[in-house]
């Protein structure tokens, strides 16, 4: 059984902008999603901003193990509610990989409670990037740094809760440095946040970058099934505890009710 | 200077229920107020949800080194635009505090990125909370565990994210446990989330709840002045990058402009 | 390929004490060996402390994926240079997982840094293990809890550092909670601590304690090759720095020459 | 009521390198205490390796609220019972600055249960230091970065734990980052590591560098009395149970007596 993967793409860029339609020819979710297909044990398929409720129906949700989402234009386009959709189906179990400029995407946003802020320069500068924590998955059959020779610098303090694990930190030609490679965990889904991708660069057609991803990949899927109701609170019975209890005091609740929300 | 501290409180139960109005007489933040004030350094105030924009307006926001907040009936009822104030003022270095069933407050919620969930049950039964962290700041002057005869159950799994550090766990009669003391922090925010308090019960009345809650403020103030714009995220122009670096590759933004958002 | 697990095993008191030899007549770590080689894809063997080197060779620890060590009477019998060796496996990748009074085995105070002390009762109690992180794959396939009629007790406050992650909680009938199961990460070796295991009791007869034991191995196990040397500091001389750079100022060390340790 | 600061010097450097001996005349431990003593609410002493146990004397530790620690050439020399007592004294609250080359030194190796390796280049190349936590206490009163024109480089992978906070990170000029900044918690004992003070530098003349060491004194700095027996695991007999419990099953351990170490 393969791990199936959905792309999002924005697919803004490469619609407007020469440059970007030049680089990314077959899209940049295309271009993903296209080495993913090459690796063995996934398979990728990719939706964007513009497909009917930005291509994450319900049942798109469902059949997708792991999300890959990039955005940078049009945050502001993606429909709250399928926002809320998005973050149940990663509590419930899907992983979920953040690129780049989706440091800002609303699903990142709100799974990571945090500003999500950083610093920027557009100058087409080196990158290198050094694995930080030897033999993790994601740093799989990688050297212990690659270099991108052009790039979008973003730099420290990058406004996001402490991760599980720091997988990657960039040094920047500018003079910067960024933790490029971040690890968390929200209900029963991984997350993965990867910074290098703007879209004028090549940087997706790069192999270490690919490898990078396809690590992701596997390590944020979950083979569980999804847990379906995330977000439940079930009241348990005072005659099913698992000790014998004696209901003692005034209650606010009738049996049988459902909590507060 | 005494660390300024704000009760947010719900106020809906102590109006509504003869059994809450009889156990807080003072409402809940009035108790949770009124004990605090006793405290040195700190200096309390609280504002309830039926206050104009909940109390929580930018003038209160500016001069609260730390909100707890209580809510339960009425999370719903909390303005979104409200929320997010309050997020960027925990993202600027407010401290906060929540409270038991806060757990599903709109902040915390937003705070955490992840569903919050639980399992309760309303019984009046025995709660132990055991000290996890020895000597933690938030635990000074507790014993190794103390108890709070009735209280309400909440269970695990509790659907937050992995804590910077868990301080207390709950041990319930009728056979469940429950992280009840758990560290966070967002920006530059701290946050503790801390379980007792259903409002049937005298908990905000017990002398090591309010130690607790006494250590969580001084935990959680934050010193320093609030950062005025939590999410910006900065252009540093080529010219001023701290290493000298020449602009290579196409651009999409021009100078001086903003990011995407 | 199978993962090949070595299950350490102390050995005193299956061969001094009769009620221990009867609840474990294949002694304790071939009982442990025995389940794991019923799993699919696992391949358990077991040594002891009395083989030579406590069955800790260079040879055994090279051709071990993943290491269980149980411990209790005779911790201090373990040789130092032992403990070095086998830390120095797990800093090179050797997944490890310590079950019950393992708490106290040289390796996994040395691995941890830590006092890794509890409170303890030996009265056959009640134990409940909750699963406090959903769909953790060391949990994959439990319940959302279980049981163990009779147990020891361990109590908080325990002496361990933060862990990457909670995965277990336990109840107990005494009135105590325990942290059960937690997951560490030293070097490129994954660690996993698991409470249940008292040796007067059949707590690894128990379908859901192999379970955990048996996804434990799983987690825990990192299919990269060992690292040869996981305690290299290795100097990067300025002339294959990867930006150019000019040596400036004094130098305690001569070219090629090792630091200090 | 001050607090009580121990700078523990190596002081080999010092005596034997002209160059060291040039930019530290008042030695290096002399020099932290001595800008330490300039601050408000802070007291320092110094002691050295050639002291009589190291000058880390059971009288000595009992009157240190947090010791800082600078070795380099003779980390060897540390016998480990002083080592073991140094943990002791952390793990019943001591805090614990460890400096620069101090990575490979006993106790804090002792502390993380790792490597903490890495690599280095001796070129005098400038360094640049980034807050990666906003208004973290450690931070307080620095600017987003700074900088030291002539550092050693040390490069990840730094082989330590996961931090509780990453509130530094260093950009070099050869091409390399370091996590610089590091905040640990073992038993009651809190733990920062700082990367910078290479000996042949002027590093700790730096009123940047000064700033973060009084500040991670200040954040170190535990208030409570020192826990006696930071090992001890006590019995808690059946008797004493918090909750009624009929002793069942067999037993190892007679009445009153220890556990198994």
């Amino acid at each position: 059984m393969a791990i199936r993967v959905t792309v999002w793409g924005e697919n803004v860029h490469e619609q407007k902008n020469k440059v970007v339609a030049g680089v990314y020819p077959l899209t940049m979710h295309g271009t993903i999603a296209g080495f993913l297909n090459k690796e063995e044990g996934i398979t990728a398929s990719s939706v964007t901003l513009q497909d009917p409720e930005h291509g994450m129906t319900e049942a798109k949700l469902a059949e997708t193990d792991v999300l890959i989402w990039w955005g940078h234009a049009a945050h502001g386009q993606v429909d709250d509610k399928i926002v809320e959709r998005v973050c149940d189906a990663v509590w419930g179990g899907m992983g979920v990989i953040f690129l780049h400029s989706a440091h800002f995407a609303k699903p990142f946003k709100r799974l990571m409670g945090a500003p999500c802020n950083l610093t920027w320069r557009e100058a087409g500068e080196r990158e290198r990037i050094w694995v930080t924590s030897r033999q993790h998955p994601i740093a799989r059959g990688l050297p212990d740094h690659f270099e991108l020779e052009t790039e979008e610098m973003y730099g420290e303090p990058f406004g996001v809760p402490e991760p599980l694990e720091t997988v990657f930190i960039s040094w920047f030609q500018g003079g910067e440095v960024f933790r490029s490679g971040l690890t968390y965990r929200r209900g029963a889904g991984n997350i993965f946040y990867f910074r290098p991708g703007h879209e004028t660069y090549p940087t997706y057609h790069d192999a270490n970058v690919q490898k990078v991803i396809a690590n992701g990949v596997r390590w944020a899927f979950n083979p569980e099934a999804r847990i379906a109701k995330p977000n439940d609170a079930p009241n348990t019975p005072v005659d099913k505890a698992l000790e014998p209890i004696v209901e003692r005091g005034p209650r606010l609740h009738h049996d049988g009710e459902e909590g507060f929300k």
